[in-house]
């Protein structure tokens, strides 16, 4: 479980649900807003948390959730608040269905130097089959989900042998003696595969941290597989204690399975917590939340999983619609979810519709309230921290304020930073360069 | 000539030149140090420059000069960049043989609005061959010189396409209404072309400066073509006046046959200047930077601008040797120079190599004199502005409080910022979105 709790800050511009630009305490342009980023960047350093993470997709429709149609790109806002913060770490959303493996780790590399050590990757694969029409006569088709992950697993391993190029020591600088590096200490990558033929070596050394952390979402059988191999955290939104202990135990049992020590693999959740001084008032605020919300623009977001389906050809209060193989190449794990949730529980579509957009959380309450939930679900093994899609300002700020202060009362999260990296902050330990392990070994 | 003199600030890390760092005055891990990047660009703030430059490579072999081997990522550090810098112009080098013209009109757009509308894009073709090395399967051949071009006509095309996604007054966000865009301002690119398939839209507005501004320069009949098709600003490194001012009047000549107001074509050169308090003193430091130079380095360096040829293996004192067809495919302007400058002057390797090496340039001495070079330059037309490759620190600090107050006084460059972004810098409108144009159009 690492030193501690692992707390982090999903900042989501106008909100991750289509209406919650519409609620008066969020600027409605705060996705392209750097004040708001900056802001929210600040509030969880003061918290002293793990991470800010940024979120991606590259394609939409007029029908697309406002957040998503105008924001920031993620590695260039992260940098930009690499500059305006000093410890908090910085996770960007990259897809390795839709990027080079060598531009990809540069930038996270420099990402990763330029903030001292505080960068994270967090790699997708690309549910949006639409997608592929923005990056056409390279990759004329979107690839089907198991290739997906075939891609990422070999994309990984080149942006990680890239980020080995240099050895820690290998940039001795002496002016003296003209010596810039020591040659025997640079690597090329020579990588040649399925998908991918990189050379080497990257033209950046590492940071303090080794290299950049890597977090992983995928909830399918390819997207778990691929998180216990490679992954150093990996979350989910499970939404109930049930399934994030189930989940946490399968994501332990497999990184076990694949040869890993279990708490190598941080299991983490995006939860959205809704905190106020009294019960009443959290509720309150759920309600404004909920209001935002009409039957058209919950049908409209229902069909964003379904790979844009419209779902208004369907008539709302009849039972949820017989759909065939719709989405097993899309967000397949939230498809599957919605459809066996709409099953189980006789929905119509309307319900299926709203009960989707409406905000859930068993997070919700006064801090007091919300940090035995935190507490609960840590102790139990639900989760080894949490990432906070807190899209109100005002709730990132009742969270920090009311219940972190909880927490560290209960000994359940740290006081202050106790180091400066994002690994130092996540208990994993600096990631040693493959290739000075090969030397020391030789050695014995 | 746009508002006044245009400046500059390449931003170098280590040096240019192979052996820079060797100098007591640079850090000599400048290249991956963000407080020095963010030195240098406060320094040219405090001056009410234009802009900070960052270029860029994506091959490096052990031979690469140490800048080279070990630097920021041009987006990221200028992201980084931008958060604590409020007014001057950030300019990104990309190329457009390796990258996604969606992926790389986000990024830009992305540091245009956290920036508040100062991007700049220099957009290169990659002379490198070796490149295609490092980006396999997707790009295996390192396309020729004309395709390069043909390529980047088309894939500035798509960008700017993109940029244009979204009319200026798209984004209602009516909160009382519902209504987050008008769907009538929301354009798709829908570009097929010869290279590139991208549908649209960008997911992100446009900034304050409509559109970031592009930077050029090639030097072969190709780069003068698509500079001046494409291009705000074009530069070079000429190093002569003479030279400047074919290019110049060349440049501002194919601006007016390609149906655009010259004006609106910036042509400035990039510099090195060598200032002091006294004439001495400059030439002192001149020797010091020429003192780091062996010629085992100089060859190495001539090298790059051929594709890495191996130098070593002919008799330096031997006449500049014949290397058939070598370099036609590389950094074309640059063989050209070089070979045509060794024969015209019948040079050995030796001097060859040691004329490409040391650092040479008119612009040396004290204030007063480096001043009146600048202003005789723009005088006479051989530029509208200069880029400054400052690598020591010193040397951009004695530019900007030694050089810029007096071309103060003689009224060649602003005293405060006129405007906010990269375009009121440079005196060039803001740029119109094409489809605001058609819509006003069709009024008529």
């Amino acid at each position: 479980m690492g030193k501690g709790m692992i707390l982090g800050t999903m900042i989501h511009g106008a909100g991750e649900r289509r209406t919650d630009w519409r609620h008066p305490a969020i600027p409605s342009d705060a996705s392209v807003s750097f004040d708001f980023y900056k802001q929210q960047a600040l509030v969880s350093e003061r918290g002293k948390f793990d991470f800010v993470f940024v979120a991606d997709a590259m394609y939409i429709t007029p029908q697309s959730t406002p957040h998503y149609l105008n924001r920031f790109e993620p590695l260039t806002i992260l940098s930009a608040l690499a500059a305006v913060t000093s410890r908090i770490g910085l996770v960007a959303t990259l897809s390795s269905t839709y990027s080079e493996p060598y531009a990809a780790a540069r930038q996270f590399a420099s990402l990763d130097l330029l903030s001292g050590g505080r960068a994270g990757w967090n790699a997708v694969t690309t549910g949006l089959g639409g997608t592929a029409l923005n990056f056409g006569h390279r990759r004329d088709m979107h690839p089907e989900h198991g290739i997906r992950y075939r891609m990422a697993a070999e994309f990984t391993e080149v942006v990680q042998k890239l980020w080995d190029s240099w050895e820690d020591d290998a940039f001795v600088r002496d002016k003296k003696s003209g010596v810039f590096f020591e040659p025997e200490k640079m690597h090329e990558a020579d990588h040649d595969g399925e998908f991918f033929s990189v050379k080497g070596a990257l033209n950046i050394a590492r940071s303090p941290q080794g290299q950049p952390v890597i977090f992983q979402a995928g909830k399918s059988e390819d997207g778990r597989r691929f998180a216990a191999d490679t992954a150093d955290v990996v979350f989910a939104i499970d939404g109930e204690l049930e399934a994030a202990r189930e989940y946490y135990a399968d994501m332990k049992k497999r990184a076990a399975r694949a040869g890993r020590n279990p708490d190598g693999l941080l299991v983490i959740q995006g939860i959205s917590p809704i905190v106020a001084e009294t019960e009443e008032e959290a509720f309150r605020i759920r309600e404004e939340l909920t209001a935002t919300v009409s039957l058209e623009e919950a049908l409209a977001d229902l069909g964003r999983h379904f790979d844009h389906h419209d779902f208004t050809q369907y008539d709302p209060d009849a039972p949820f619609p017989d759909l065939g193989g719709m989405g097993a190449n899309g967000f397949q794990s939230d498809t599957e979810r919605i459809i066996r949730g709409a099953r189980r529980d006789g929905l119509t579509l309307r319900e299926a519709a709203m009960r989707e957009a409406a905000p859930k959380t068993p997070f919700i309450g006064t801090p007091e309230q919300v940090a035995d939930r935190i507490e609960e679900w840590h102790r139990t093994r639900a989760a080894d921290g949490f990432i906070l899609i807190a899209n109100l300002p005002v709730l990132l700020e009742n969270f920090v304020d009311g219940v972190v202060p909880i927490l560290r009362e209960r000994g359940l999260f740290r006081e202050e930073y106790g180091g400066t990296t994002l690994r130092d902050h996540l208990g994993l330990p600096f990631r040693e360069n493959r290739h000075a392990r090969v030397a020391e070994a030789s050695l014995v």
